[in-house]
């Protein structure tokens, strides 16, 4: 063999990601697809296919065997807060306003104290590496350097990530506002230099919600996400007082949907909208036409007596969607979790409200978990050919019991049953980052 | 010092146990008492008191100091099924008469198997020993082989519970159902064995629920339970189809209720009713009057489409409460998630089914898991002087973050974020069980 033989040869085995084990993915929500002791292969951090036999092809190539375990595309967790993971748990008997009164602004305001937000977001980083999500869209405070200390952490951890630093001028505790020209301004100065500096962590434009901004922050933030093409993140419809105090500030905006989208802010430029639960009509087709993600956050609207949002509905109605934990509406950081809690939530709006609402299945919530809210970084959250390999190994061998299994039931187990112990290997765009 | 004296000195330590730490616990619904750095004190396994500083009479005895440590009592599980824990988190996506045929049902009848008994109820016994339970009343199959393999279990893992060997005559699978005159006296024998054989493990007569038991054999178990003075527990109005079939089933019946008070099973003896999610006004009054104990199993009821229990409702009207975890209908054994599943589920009641009807307190939610449910057992779940000396040391040092809490804070964090890897020891009547 030549020494460019050789050469192509090490590249070729570089690029070329093998492993094998149970594989399992949602390509659709109608359908799991499952190949047992089958491979799933990657070249270059891109799906090639999953094979039941290895093809002749990569004949060559190491094969990370990892025996009976489950594989599965990482969990995409497309709304929560990173400086409210100090205070999960906490507060739970409180409605939205109050809670974000009382806790959480309380708890972002310490952010401006870099020594805090470095041992803050370090656990949370920590906790969301040890999970199963493998991408995430992440509010951070408004705190421009606590923010830029999360997104270095975020970097080294291998995930893939947006990170908003929040923008927030009235209405909000003297401790923790800016001003409008701020606010801009410091925004700019951020996502210039969050542009320069990351690979796997991006800047995403995050007005914290209506009532915490003006019309002019707003407006000045959609262009400033025309300008540098990036992506929107924010909070909808997801308390009936909050929707009731949106109509008070903005008496000439039909709806909620209404005020973001005049000010450049509703899928002019990709855009996440959080919990939707209240939605009209007239705005679950304004968020399908414009292509807006809604993030059904289900653990938060129970804890926080939002409601349940009415996933059937947007489903059918053809509406984009992905799944959240709300961290710290929500107290869990585990997207297997936010799953199951999307089919209980589902069960329950099923028996309480409508009768002709079918649950969610497992492999619709699963889906929304990953293809979902992955696609709002492309191809990402599959198996299929072209997707990037995010790719999580489960080792449930302590919960599988003794009887037969098939693989659908496996994960609907390691869903409802596994945690953090049960996460053997991550991989995120090729690479193994755990 | 004399020898008798040595020898008192010494009987006086063997019983006195003393646990230092931050003691928490629900002498009512209404309040948490919490001390910091404080002694729990019992004496042959009964509290003596909770003690800011230790009282001069035990300067002499051991304390076992906990540090910064959680004490509180032990929580107890009202309402689940050992053989379904192996199929917990399976086939959540039907309700409870298509689950039982299809899930429940095929995995009992494994259990006349001695040798998968065996293993099964090993894994359960562990697992319910890891978390927070320190009591529980368990419903086993109807085969009394496998039912004893699992109480030998459970007299060996130091918790105390009640153990029912299943009864079923009717409308049950071929291959898991009972002539009415072999399930009478399998039972008065198993009755008589168990009696004689286990200190803290003791029988319950647990006809499984109305649909399956003929009025014959109901009241024969009700005899029985009189003769050998035994509680009872069964399931009683958890879904619609169920208790249309119930009215089928018995026309001359007014109610549910009324099917298990004919037989002499509804609060003749001490009786526990597991759901109670559809009573009407005339049946909330009844479980009142008899004292039967209503066990909530919020996650079981949202799990397999039952709906949500009014508890703020039975409590308002003096209903004695206890709290389930219903495995398998619930995939969780843990009481933590019990109780947080309660709080969220009281939430959802409010919201979506009944604005007037506040949702549980943690302090309430907390006190309906181990006094409410304890006070099956007398004087247990408390440590208010004279009750029975069950307590769990949590270690939170992981969960409770920078700021400073309160130990009702402290409480709510762990409630909902830790896991049976913050059970750092666990005492049952007095006794270290871990």
């Amino acid at each position: 063999m030549s020494a460019t033989a050789e050469l192509k040869g090490a590249i070729f085995l570089k690029n070329t990601l093998i492993l094998k084990g149970n594989i399992i993915y949602a390509a659709s929500g109608s359908e799991l697809t499952a190949v047992e002791n089958g491979y799933l292969v990657s070249e270059a951090g891109v799906v090639a296919g999953v094979f039941p036999q290895l093809p002749e092809r990569y004949a060559g190539s190491e094969v990370r065997d990892y025996g009976d375990s489950l594989i599965i595309p990482g969990l995409v967790d497309l709304h929560l807060h990173a400086p409210q993971f100090a205070i999960r748990g906490m507060g739970m008997d409180l409605e939205l306003i109050p809670w974000l009164n009382q806790y959480a602004f309380a708890e972002e305001k310490k952010y401006s104290d870099l020594e805090y937000a470095a041992a803050a977001y370090s656990a949370f980083c920590a906790a969301l590496k040890s999970g199963v999500t493998t991408r995430a869209a992440i509010f951070a405070s408004l705190h421009v350097p606590a923010t830029e200390i999360l997104m270095d952490m975020l970097e080294q951890s291998g995930l893939v990530t947006y990170v908003g630093k929040v923008n927030m001028d009235r209405n909000s505790p003297d401790y923790l506002v800016e001003s409008t020209r701020d606010s801009i301004s410091d925004t700019e100065s951020w996502v210039r230099r969050s542009l320069e500096t990351y690979r796997n962590t991006k800047p995403i434009i995050t007005p914290r919600f209506v009532p915490s901004c003006t019309a002019e922050l707003m407006t000045a933030l959609g262009e400033i996400a025309a300008r540098y093409n990036l992506p929107v993140q924010s909070h909808l419809s997801e308390n009936v007082n909050e929707i009731k105090w949106v109509k008070e500030l903005h008496p000439d905006c039909e709806t909620y949907s209404d005020v973001y989208d005049r000010c450049g802010l509703f899928g002019q430029q990709p855009t996440i909208m959080a919990h939707c639960v209240y939605l009209t009509d007239y705005e679950m087709d304004l968020v399908r036409e414009r292509g807006v993600l809604a993030v059904h956050c289900p653990q938060s609207n129970i804890n926080i007596s939002s409601g349940i949002a009415p996933v059937r509905r947007m489903l059918d109605k053809g509406v984009k969607m992905g799944l959240g934990t709300d961290v710290a509406g929500g107290f869990s950081i585990s997207m297997f979790r936010a799953v199951a809690d999307a089919i209980q939530a589902s069960k329950m709006y099923a028996v309480l409200v409508d009768r002709s609402q079918a649950p969610l299945t497992l492999a619709e919530a699963f889906y929304i978990a990953t293809k979902g809210g992955g696609s709002f970084w492309g191809s990402v959250g599959s198996f299929e050919p072209g997707y990037e390999m995010d790719a999580v190994v489960i080792d449930d061998s302590d919960i599988i019991g003794n009887s037969p299994l098939t693989l659908a039931q496996r994960l609907e187990r390691a869903v409802h049953l596994s945690d953090d112990r049960h996460v053997k290997a991550k991989y995120v765009r090729g690479e193994q980052v755990m």
